[in-house]
C-alpha cells in the first residue's frame, strides 16, 4: 500500500514510518518539524542522540535498500501543499500524526494553548477537507487519538472502543435506546482538541462517507523498536522533561541519574500503557485492516494495560534501588481513580503485547542508563500548571 | 453591566447592542466587518439598506443619547487586542457573535469550511484563554450556539436544555444514572464547530471555573426591533441569498417579488424558529442572569415555535398568494423529522414569545415588499451543495 505519514519524523510518526516501510508499504513523510522545534524553545533534548531526518533516511536505505520519501510543509497552514500531494501521489492511506500531542505544553500558557487548538483542529480539517476535494473518497485515514478523550470514565463502567449502548428514558414511561460516541471528558487543551477532532472525523464520516479509524491510544513507554534498531542513526527519539516525557520515562530518567521518583499527588491516579513496539504494530494492522464502505468511524484502544502511578514507580523503584518521592499534583485531575478499559479489537486482529515486566529492565538498561550522561536534571520537573495560584 | 458584544455589527449582533444599550448597559462592540466582507465575495447585499457601523453609531447616540464604543478587530486572529481590550475596559460580561453563522457557505467549498473551523474555532479559543490569562474569572461569557448541534433528535426524545440524563447497562447487570451533554449530531460544518465550542465551554468550565451561558438558537426570522425601528439608519440586514437567506427570510422575499416559494425536497423538515426580537430579548435575560460561581456550563434552547418547512410555506402562501414550488435538497439531511424540544428556562426568566402568527404579515408588507426592488432574484437560490455530485 501507499501511506502518507504526517508527522513521520516524530516520537510514533517515526517509527511507524520505519515498521510500515519495513512491511512493504510505499511510505511518503510529511513533516514541518514542530516537535524539534518545540526542543529549541524548551531548550530541552531527546534523551537519545536523534539524528536530522535526512540522516535518519540515507540511513534506512543503506541498511535495507528501502526509500522513504519526504515533504516539508505545515498541514495545518499549508493546505494547498497537501491537497496537490494528495492528488498526485494517490495514497490508499492516510497517518495522521500532524499534531502538538503533550498535555503540559497545551496548558503551559495562553500561547501554547491556543497554538494546540488551532495546530489540531485546523490539521485535522485540512486533511478531511482535502480528501474530499482531492475525490479520495476510498483513502483510509488513520489518526492516532488518545484515551484521555474519555476522562478516566464513570465509576463502574468499562470504557468501551469508541461507542457506548445507553438508555434514554423519556417523558411517556418508555426507553430508548441508543449506541452514542463516549461522551468526552478531556483533563488538557491537549485532549480536548482530540474530543474535537473525533466531530470533524463523525462528520467528514457522515456527510462525505470517509473512512476513519481513530486510535485512542494509552501512554506510551519505550523508545526502540525492530527497525530503530538497525542502526544508530535510526535511533527513536526518548523525552523526559516535564512537557513531553510521559510519566514513565521520566521515573527511568531520574531512577538512572539517582534522583528520587517524582509521584504527582498520592499515585492514585490509574492509567492506560502501551509500548511504542506495539504501537507501531497496531498502526500496522488498522492500516491494513480499513473499514468498510459506508462504516462509522472505527474506533480502537490502543493500550495494553493499566497501573496506577506509585505501583509503577514501586515496580521502578525495585528494579533500580530509587527513591519514591510524592510531589504537589499541577494538573488538575481526580487524586484516586479506577479504570477498566475494553480492548479487545486490535487483539483479533492479531496484536501480542509487550508487558511491562519484561521490556522495562531492558529500557532502563539499554536507554536511560547508557545515555544518563546527556541528561539535564533542571529539565525533569513538570512546571507547566493547569490552574493559576490563587 | 459592562457588556462586549464580540461581533456586534452582524444581524444578531447589532440589535443585541441595541437592545443592551437601551436597557441602561455600557456595550463595546468588537468585529472585523466578516459579515459585510462576505457579502462582497457572494456579490449578495442585504435587502434592507443597513448603514456603515460608524453611521448607525452615531444615529444611536443622536436618537438616544446613549454611546457605545467600537474597536475594529478579528478575535479570531488578533488575541492581543482582546486580552488588552479585556484587562482595560473589564467587562461583567462578554456576549460572542464573532464566528461564521451559515451552514450553506461552510460547505460552499474547502476554503469555506477551513474559514469555518478555523475562524469559530480559534474566536472561541482565544476569547476563553483571555479571559483566563486577564484573571477575570467572574465575566460572564455568553455564546449564540445553536439548536443544529442536536441534529434532529432521536425519535421519541425531546431534545432537553443541553444535558441529558442517560442509564448505562453495565457489564453485572447494574445500571448506572448520568447526566450528559447531549449527544451532538451537527448537520454541516457550521453545526459542528458549534459542537466543539460546547467541548472548549466544558474545559474551560472545568478547569478554570469560567461562568458560561451557551444559548442553542433556533432559525431566526423577522428583521426590526423596538430599537432598530427608531431611525432607519438603525435598520437591521435582512438576509435573502441562498447562503445567508434563512428559510423563512428567502419564502418571504420569494412572495414579495412573485417567485414561486422554493421548498428543499417534501418540506417535511420541522425546525425551531425565534423572532429577533424575542433573540435580544433572550441575550438580555441571558446576560443579566449570570451562572452562580461553579455551575456547570448553563444552556438555554433559545426557540419559541416549531414548523415543518411545507407548513410554513402554506401558511406564506396563504398570506400572499405566492405558489410553491418543491426542489431537490442541496443538503444532506433527512426529508422528514419530527422535532420535541424542551425551552423552559427562558420563559422562566420572562421571555413573552411573539408568534409567527402574529408577526409574518407586518414582516411581508415592512420589509419584503418595501424594499422589493432592492432584491436580486439569482441570489435567492441555494447553490452550496452538501455533497459532490457523483
Amino acid at each position: 500500500m501507499r501511506v502518507l505519514v504526517l508527522g513521520g519524523d516524530g516520537f510514533c510518526g517515526w517509527p511507524t514510518s520505519l515498521h510500515l516501510s519495513a512491511q512493504g508499504h510505499e511510505v511518503t513523510i510529511v513533516d514541518n518539524f514542530a516537535r524539534r522545534n518545540a526542543d529549541v524553545e524548551l531548550e530541552a533534548a531527546s534523551l537519545t542522540p536523534i539524528s536530522p531526518l535526512g540522516t535518519r533516511l540515507r540511513a534506512w536505505q543503506e541498511v535495507t535498500g528501502r526509500e522513504i520519501g519526504f515533504e516539508r510543509f505545515d498541514v495545518a497552514e499549508h493546505y494547498h501543499r497537501l491537497l496537490t500531494l494528495l492528488q498526485v501521489w494517490r495514497p490508499d492511506a492516510v497517518v495522521h500524526f500532524a499534531e502538538q500531542r503533550a498535555a503540559p505544553y497545551s496548558m503551559k500558557s495562553s500561547w501554547h494553548k491556543r497554538y494546540t487548538v488551532s495546530n489540531n483542529l485546523n490539521a485535522t480539517n485540512n486533511l478531511l477537507a482535502a480528501v474530499v476535494e482531492a475525490d479520495l473518497h476510498d483513502v483510509h485515514v488513520v489518526h492516532l487519538g488518545t484515551m484521555g478523550v474519555y476522562g478516566y470514565g464513570t465509576a463502574g463502567i468499562t470504557i468501551p472502543e469508541g461507542y457506548l449502548d445507553i438508555q434514554i428514558p423519556t417523558a411517556d414511561g418508555d426507553v430508548v435506546e441508543t449506541s452514542i460516541l463516549y461522551p468526552p471528558n478531556p483533563g488538557s487543551i491537549y485532549h480536548m482538541t482530540k474530543a474535537q477532532d473525533q466531530l470533524l472525523f463523525g462528520y467528514y464520516n457522515k456527510n462525505d462517507g470517509l473512512r476513519v479509524t481513530d486510535l485512542h491510544q494509552g501512554i506510551v513507554w519505550g523508545t526502540e523498536t525492530a527497525e530503530t534498531r538497525q542502526d544508530l542513526r535510526l535511533v527513536n527519539r526518548f523525552d523526559y522533561d516535564g512537557d513531553y516525557g510521559t510519566v514513565l520515562n521520566r521515573f527511568l530518567m531520574q531512577a538512572a541519574v539517582g534522583y528520587p521518583l517524582t509521584v504527582h499527588g498520592s499515585g492514585g491516579q490509574t492509567r492506560a500503557f502501551i509500548h511504542i513496539q506495539d504501537t507501531v504494530r497496531c498502526l500496522q494492522l488498522a492500516v491494513e485492516h480499513p473499514p468498510a464502505a459506508g462504516e462509522r468511524v472505527r474506533v480502537f484502544n490502543q493500550m495494553t494495560e493499566t497501573h496506577r502511578l506509585r505501583d509503577l514507580a514501586k515496580l521502578v523503584s525495585e528494579l533500580t534501588g530509587a527513591q519514591v518521592d510524592h510531589v504537589d499534583n499541577p494538573r488538575n485531575e481526580a487524586d484516586e481513580n479506577d479504570l477498566r478499559v475494553e480492548s479487545r479489537q486490535l487483539l483479533e486482529l492479531g496484536l501480542e503485547p509487550i508487558t511491562l515486566e519484561e521490556g522495562l529492565l531492558t529500557e532502563v538498561a539499554d536507554i536511560a542508563r547508557r545515555y544518563a550522561d546527556r541528561a539535564d536534571l533542571d529539565k525533569i520537573p513538570a512546571r507547566s500548571r493547569w490552574r493559576r495560584q490563587r
